[in-house]
């Protein structure tokens, strides 16, 4: 099962917002409603955002919508951060102009990343080593990008050619998709890991972490980049330690508009994200939280980026994908 | 209301695990019962456990038990990190040695602890500029101290001077002290703050902190010292950033016998403090978790120890307090 498909004239995806408990699949029939999947996290992480985008665009062409003026604003408006919704959006458009029929453009794009996906897990495999302990953050798997991931990837093809490995999983807070994500993908997938909170990342890096690989939602030309928040205080410890700290995206997630990251736009989502845990309040009566859902890492602390084209510095962002992006 | 205190015969303690829901106060009878509510932190921050284990040692006096070798022991053996514990025990059993009356000894001690706490505050808030935002960990309030707290008293000092300042509260995972304790603390006195996830710490200095202060709960002879989880983090960061970063700590927190950080035992606690939340499990079935409950901070990212007898540099340690610890 993929995280978001096309099924006749629905996009069906699985409710990520109830996993681990639940599994429940939405039917979704409107650009309007693939676009408040998005904006609610019923689907979320960039490449699996794209893929729904792409989808919604082909509902849209289906129902006769305003593909242009209509259907591509709501979607384009439904999170600022994840550059793969823009990007996946001024696909369908392109191709809805060259004539190609809406859907199969739309299950192109979503074939395209789990190949890519494939991809980037062949690339980063080859820098894991048998015996290896792995950290990550946040939920960059089969859920945030149609099927395999793009943080995962590398760790579930390092598993499959038989190398032993060990993954820390940073639950993330405030939605904690590490915990309820993360360690769901590995625990069915029988790799070795366990959950630690996020401020316990350096503390276990001191004790022995060859290497770190997060996802990424927006990456800029000059290697900065976007992604959950907490992620760039791993990699300052990260580079403070000694711990190699990779990115694994596809090249949909570099903005070739965003020459560097103070450029990101950075998503504040609602206080009660931190303040409750599963629609039960948490915080003290009275008490108000700040929620950045993002935060951003500068070039300098990134060892490499993961990609389907093979693993980059991020001074070789421009020359080997001016022509791709 | 202090946060533990003596009454007859019994010892009094605010049951901080129900907080900020319900304030409950507990009794405790015995040396043994001291250890218990220790250890399953009814009670919890190094200058309260360290005055509760006094008062546990007054107790084993009234009722006739063998103080040095049993009631001593048991509360040593109550929890690993905090020094304060050790020392408390200690100045009891130097006292009761010395003819002098147990119960006054631990009301001696439970006062000095406010009272430097009090010398905390005016000594830090010399730090704290108007309009000063700053940012804590954890819970080094009035409920980890007795009264008046140690990270938080500068903060109180400056308030009540009149200085407007604004503190970021990360929430500190997995018990949450710092969303449930500390932004308590701070919205009963009308200081205005925010809580934040742990994660977003890093984020937020880059947008502009003045200053971080944080306890500790053993602090060692270099200034290495040991703290909440997720401490060293924080610590890592502000030396990355550029933001001052204070350790509020009486003398009593100072171990003579550690030389560095390195000595210090990290407590593992149970893996259900990050996979449940609230008694109700978060985490996938079948999901484990690690639980350090603190970690340790190298003295090189330490700008100074705020005491009662003044603030400190690292190298300062050994010979401003060499006579007194």
């Amino acid at each position: 099962m993929r995280a978001v498909w096309l099924e006749g004239r629905e996009v069906e995806m699985i409710d990520q917002r109830l996993l681990p408990y639940r599994l429940e699949i939405v039917s979704i029939h409107t650009a309007e409603e693939t676009a408040e999947a998005i904006r609610n996290m019923t689907v979320r992480g960039a490449p699996a955002i794209g893929a729904s985008a792409a989808y919604g665009m082909a509902l849209a062409a289906m129902n006769g919508d305003d593909i242009k003026a209509a259907a591509a604003a709501v979607l384009k408006a439904a999170r600022p951060t994840a550059f793969d919704l823009f990007f996946a959006v001024d696909f369908m458009l392109d191709r809805i102009a060259a004539g190609e029929d809406a859907t199969k453009a739309a299950d192109r794009y979503a074939d395209s990343i789990v190949a890519k996906c494939h991809m980037i897990g062949e690339n980063g495999a080859s820098l894991i080593r048998d015996g290896a302990k792995i950290m990550t953050h946040c939920n960059a798997g089969a859920l945030a990008t149609v099927d395999c991931g793009t943080a995962l990837a590398p760790m579930r093809t390092a598993h499959r050619q038989g190398k032993k490995i060990f993954v820390y999983v940073s639950e993330t807070r405030p939605r904690l998709q590490g915990m309820k994500l993360t360690a769901y993908e590995l625990f069915n997938e029988d790799i070795p890991n366990a959950i630690i909170v996020d401020g316990a990342s350096g503390h276990f890096m001191r004790k022995g972490v060859d290497l770190i690989i997060v996802g990424a939602d927006r990456i800029a030309l000059n290697g900065d980049f976007a992604n959950k928040i907490g992620t760039f205080e791993k990699a300052v410890l990260a580079k403070e330690i000694g711990v190699p700290f990779y990115v694994a995206a596809p090249v949909s997630t570099f903005d070739p508009k965003t020459e560097t990251g103070e450029d990101i736009v950075i998503e504040d989502r609602g206080e009660e994200e931190v303040t409750d845990i599963n629609g039960n309040r948490i915080a003290p009566a009275g008490c108000h939280a700040f929620n950045p859902s993002f935060d951003m890492t500068p070039h300098r602390y990134v060892t490499g980026f993961i990609t389907e084209v093979g693993v980059l510095r991020p001074d070789e962002i421009t020359r080997v994908l001016g022509a791709r992006i």
